[in-house]
């Protein structure tokens, strides 16, 4: 297909394909011409992935430029999910905040207790600990009792979110649903959260605890 | 105490603090001449919560205002979580998502399904809509018999959340904790699904699943 009919299918503009193919996230057409290439499937569903990663994942051009490398590259000395889960955004809005020494600690022996095994460089524990750290200094600091009953359900919920990456053989396209799964699921659950929360509320206003 | 020890105590330089008094976020100190006032240790619980729920939660100063009016004046004729709910933000970066009909009806069904009650007015089961119609765009649809699992565990989260705002009754508190507690747990949530789901790919690499 020519480019605008690459433009009407991914809904994205041709000025801004044109951008994405200068930036490299989008591989080049096949070549018809001097002016012409022809595109494909595959360059529709790569610039749907491209707009997921930065407009609905939040993720700097530069960001999605290095995700879809691991899509596209998948390291042999490294497992691709590793990669890839270090390279997505961390869910903070924090970048100025500071990591406690206090609380690291904390989420070691939490990750201890759990007996979760984590990779070296992770990043995760860090920002966990800035995000502890942050509601400490909001005077409401939460506890490894606290946060146990949160983390055993996380697990289920990793659980559900590992099992759709069964049977997803090819490097390039486990990364890809991965990355979908990891970042773009996030607002999902996120959402679930607040909906239960509501129907919480008016369950227990319904019926009031005895005092 | 005076704003220089309240900048010290809050971790906010002067100049924020007066941009703060000035918008309405901060109350006034208690007047102690024409250019000196006194300030309590409300004032330096208060700027953490600006902090927070600006730099931290993503909040303009016109959304945090709004919120912070909930927090001071729980309306007598809604109940105050209900309305701090939908005033807070919601977990989606896409402003430029359309809600799909479709997805709207399924999302409707979910929650008929799962017997959820939700405030008609609520913001959430659009923004959800608007969540799962992205995915389906990129060729990964979720189901509602996808979805439930997911539902069933927020539902615990929830009932977690929930739990921490039992024995507070004065409002201003109640409305203050549950701003922490629906946003300011957000990343907490996210980052144990991101470390559990570290744990869960290891796990798996090391017992494969026999073909």
């Amino acid at each position: 297909m020519k480019i605008s009919e690459l433009s009407r299918r991914s809904g994205s503009p041709v000025g801004r394909i044109k951008y994405y193919l200068r930036e490299g996230l989008l591989p080049p057409g096949r070549s018809m011409g001097a002016t012409i290439a022809e595109y494909d499937e595959e360059h529709v569903q790569r610039l749907r992935l491209i707009r997921a990663l930065t407009a609905r994942g939040g993720l700097s051009i530069a960001a999605a430029r290095d995700v879809l490398a691991t899509v596209d590259h998948p390291e042999e000395s490294r497992p691709t999910l590793g990669v890839l889960h270090h390279a997505l955004p961390i869910p903070t809005e924090s970048g100025d905040a500071e990591v406690g020494s206090e609380q690291l600690q904390q989420v070691k022996e939490l990750l201890d207790a759990l007996e979760w095994n984590v990779a070296d460089d992770s990043p995760h524990p860090y920002a966990l600990a800035a995000a502890l750290k942050e509601l400490s200094r909001l005077g409401v600091p939460y506890s490894n009792d606290d946060l146990f009953p949160y983390a055993r359900l996380a697990a289920s919920v990793a659980r559900l979110d590992v099992g759709q990456l069964d049977g997803i053989d090819a490097p390039e396209q486990l990364a890809e649903r991965a990355a979908i799964v990891i970042l773009l699921l996030e607002p999902v659950l996120a959402l679930l959260r607040r909906l239960a929360q509501e129907d919480e509320v008016r369950q227990r206003r319904a019926q009031p605890h005895p005092a």
